[in-house]
């Protein structure tokens, strides 16, 4: 890493530049001698201990039974066709609690605005964010606002983070899984936990965010209906969980369904096989990277999710998502299979190719 | 607000703009209604409590026991004497964890880059982040990194949100508190907490963070020796904690001396009387600040804190203080007093003066 001598977009992108970069934060970061909490003592009822740690680069840590994530919004445009930079700001990081199987309860929300942004482009963000909040039934807590002059930022960045906690749900759905493969040791939907033969599934239609804020900004019109899916999953990733059986969940952000089903393989140390044919994608959307020569796996979404369920009960999970508007064109796009390395694809025409993660990103800031 | 059409600097400088700003955020959050974690049955041992809400505008929230809190951080110039934005990142949140009485135990960071930093000064604020977390004995768990094009921000920011938890430094603290006051009702060092009599404690010098950064920003040399004061201030607090008879603190960051009193004083509805002779200031930014004609009282500190104690024991403090090498400058600064209104000071001449809450910041991007 040292050799690069200065940061890229790449290092941004949610593929493998970035998983590089991550990998020299975590030199720094994840100290093993450095023993939190030293200051005094504690008073906690459980050990200081982490179960999800930085390096496993999972959506959230989990510490101390409290899972904890951050996130920061530089979309651009901050208003887009199905949302804005509040709602995406609320609705992200809320995702990155919920795909690991827990409830997110509080949040923060720091904005950086920069000097002459419009008072009037303030309040609806705030409505969005208040709106998405109620929607995700999360308490923003506590907050920081910094203004910087002209120029020192594009009119506003928006950080969360957000903490949440164990569900009975997910007590259940972890019964479940043992019930059918006896896996005692898996506490979260963590990456690393698929095994040959689960079912992956997705929860709906893919590139929907990527396409539309790429077509508001670019001017292009593809489809005039075509709108973000932002929306906070919590609600149906709970509802999923007492149905039982998951035992991995992301949600397919920077670097799209490629990366996401990537990083499913190389954590669980399983090869994904896919079909092109199963997976959901509109019409639209299909054309649109078509025309841009865009691959649409590498596209980055919101309000989707990626999951592997013990293939025993992936129908039912199927059904349960189905039942929900936010997961009605679900679909079982394959298996994670022991034979296989990486992730490969049975192409609509017959043939079979590799899903590479992507190196760079198809359609920046759009998170 | 409404009325006020565009964010202006003085929204991000600490004082009354920034309140009035700050109050029309809560309005969108700060919503009773909103029940948290309905998503799903969390299994929590304890409610689902705020114990210091969004709108008590404290150093941190307390949510179910947890003390959570954020800061973005936008300093100018990246590296000043004695620190740098990656020190400053770690040791500024830590410190608002720290001066509600809890121990700061995990920590996220979120970067949000711009293309062609360089990946040797990226690697300078990382090492200075690790070394800071070290120091604090605090962990960071879980990050995100966000690479914007040239010109989208100003080098690079740094959010940092933290968890923190309640000591047994903490609750002998408010048993002396009991057995001078009968104050059972107090549980964090939020500051709403002063009453009639109790001294006011500043840890050591007032201004040394904003004048070294401004003189190295502006190539002005007051002093060659005058640092930043950036530090972790957790393991002081649970120190003198240890004491006990500590009400209320806050570290005077934005808005300086004067804001946090006003704070103080609004907040607890009692007026604050303070000595200028007894407020340690060095005479290297005495003398900057009246060359600039900049009030030493509104100038940002990071390594420095303001306290409410309980008369009868505030020398024990003070000397608590002294003992360590971060607040062997302490000073009792003047009392609490329910004749007065806002704050006063008597100052040096023998006049008295009433010291305003800062309008705008006198010296901006320095946290």
């Amino acid at each position: 890493m040292r050799e690069v001598e200065e940061i890229r977009m790449e290092h941004g992108a949610g593929g493998e530049a970035m998983r590089e970069l991550l990998r020299e934060i975590m030199q720094y970061f994840a100290d093993s001698e450095n023993v939190p909490g030293d200051d005094g003592d504690v008073l906690l009822s459980n050990c200081v201990c982490e179960e999800v740690p930085l390096d496993a680069l999972d959506d959230s840590a989990v510490f101390n039974g409290i899972v904890f994530t951050t996130d920061s919004h530089t979309v651009k445009p901050l208003f887009f066709p199905g949302g804005d930079i509040g709602s995406l700001s609320i609705a992200g990081t809320v995702n990155d609690i919920a795909v690991m199987g827990a409830s997110p309860v509080c949040m923060s929300a720091a904005f950086v605005i920069e000097e002459g942004f419009p008072m009037s482009d303030f309040v609806r963000v705030l409505g969005s964010m208040r709106d998405t909040a109620h929607m995700a039934s999360v308490k923003i807590v506590t907050g920081d606002t910094k203004v910087v002059e002209k120029g020192a930022v594009d009119r506003i960045i928006i950080n969360t983070s957000a903490i949440g906690f164990r569900t009975e749900a997910l007590e259940h759905n972890f019964d479940v899984v043992r019930d059918y493969r006896g896996r005692a040791d898996i506490r979260w939907l963590t990456d690393s936990n698929l095994k040959d033969g689960d079912a992956i599934i997705v929860s709906g239609y893919i590139g929907d965010h990527g396409i539309a804020l790429l077509s508001h900004r670019e001017g292009i019109n593809f489809d005039s209906e075509l709108k973000s899916d932002i929306a906070p999953l919590n609600k149906l990733v709970q509802e999923i969980l007492k149905v039982g059986g998951i035992v991995a969940m992301k949600d397919p952000t920077r670097g799209g369904l490629a990366n996401a089903l990537n990083e499913f393989s190389e954590k669980s140390g399983v090869g994904i096989e896919i079909e092109e044919e199963r997976i959901p994608i509109r019409e639209s959307v299909r054309s649109a990277c078509e025309m841009l020569g865009i691959d649409p796996l590498e596209i980055g979404n919101e309000g989707k999710i990626v999951m592997g369920v013990v293939s025993e009960i992936a129908e039912d999970v199927l059904r349960a998502l189905r039942h929900d508007e936010l997961g009605k064109n679900a679909e079982i796009i394959g298996y994670a299979s022991e034979e296989l390395r990486g992730v490969v694809m049975k192409t609509e025409v017959g043939g079979r190719r590799t899903v590479e993660p992507p190196i760079g990103d198809p359609v920046p800031r759009i998170c």
